[in-house]
């Protein structure tokens, strides 16, 4: 992932940018509004006058991650072949050090989103956000396993052998699932022997529903 | 799931017990030793001489949980056919109220089990009880694919049309992932609107792969 606090607009992308880099060092459970301002290049004390607290900082970081991930999309991400699309989604998800690589080489930031994440089972504002979060996602989704649907019946032979249709938004939600467990299996365990498995289970799982699903469901 | 504390055999088990309700009451932030002491029909000075802070209490509890699901697999689980077992298992999974019905009918406790898995992103103790829960789990999935493979080419005419075999490890891997996906979704979204199409994706995955799977492989 790109850095995206390398050029902050203004104090408050410059906060959350402390905020980013104070979560990767130090995970959810030890950071503390003293760490952020002490990654943060003006006085701490503006952090104190922006948020009331750790939680309210870290949902507005999240809010402004996702909030980049989907202007993001409708400049980059649809340039790619919406197979291909999906199979990127896959990777990152799987295996997280591929796309963190930059910002943080083992996976920190994807470890630390686990632990915001589990925050949401009892605080509101985190679960309003998670809940925007994988609307948003299943949209992206959605519209690549349409589009990929679309390119098959455009040009292919594929018979459905008599199933019954699929619709996008069946698959974008297992997708989701997979995808979503992957990597919280990713951030909470050592082992990694599963990752190859889980990786083909869900190509194959692609490759067998893409045939039957249908684009205008 | 039964109350597994019903009865219990010592003073553990009676310590354990009270970190069970305590957890589904509060939550873990807001669990403290006191507040499982308040639980605990004897002193809560007890629970204190057996266990040095929360977080060793609650990953015995863990374990304590998972050695029970092992040795109830032998006695109950294998009485199922195996496809109505890996059933039972993804409909616990993606709507846990069903399950969670006696003890914690708003699925507090599987909400809880997520916020303690998060602890696993950064403490060991709690890795490792995830490292030894998914290998457990992977086990029970695996065998059940397994069975449940050797059930159908035993009496299918089923064509495997030319698509190469299938490992139980693989199917049981994309399960785990999709079951701990959708408990997490759930634990942590207000949305139940993606309920129904991920139990259809999970039975669909299975009934187009279990087809393609190689029970001796």
């Amino acid at each position: 992932m790109e850095d995206p606090f390398a050029e902050p607009a203004d104090t408050r992308e410059a906060i959350l940018g402390a905020a980013f880099r104070a979560l990767c060092e130090h995970g959810y459970a030890d950071l503390t509004i003293k760490r952020i301002g002490e990654e943060f290049d003006k006085s701490p004390s503006l952090v104190y006058h922006h948020y009331d607290g750790k939680d309210e900082l870290l949902v507005d970081l999240l809010e402004f991650l996702l909030d980049r991930f989907e202007s993001g999309l409708s400049a980059d991400a649809f340039d790619l072949p919406p197979r291909t699309r999906l199979d990127a989604y896959v990777s990152a998800m799987t295996d997280p050090t591929d796309v963190d690589a930059e910002h943080a080489p083992d996976g920190r930031f994807l470890r630390a989103v686990v632990e915001l994440r589990a925050q949401a089972a009892t605080d509101e504002a985190y679960r309003d956000h998670f809940d925007r979060s994988d609307q948003v996602f299943q949209r992206f989704l959605e519209a690549s396993v349409r589009e990929a649907a679309a390119a098959r019946s455009d040009d292919s032979t594929d018979s459905r052998d008599g199933r019954g249709p699929v619709t996008p938004s069946e698959v974008a939600a297992t997708l989701q699932a997979l995808s979503t467990g992957a990597m919280v299996r990713w951030a909470t365990t050592n082992d990694r022997t599963w990752v190859e498995d889980v990786r083909s289970g869900i190509d194959r799982y692609l490759s067998m529903t893409l045939p039957d699903v249908d684009p205008d469901a």
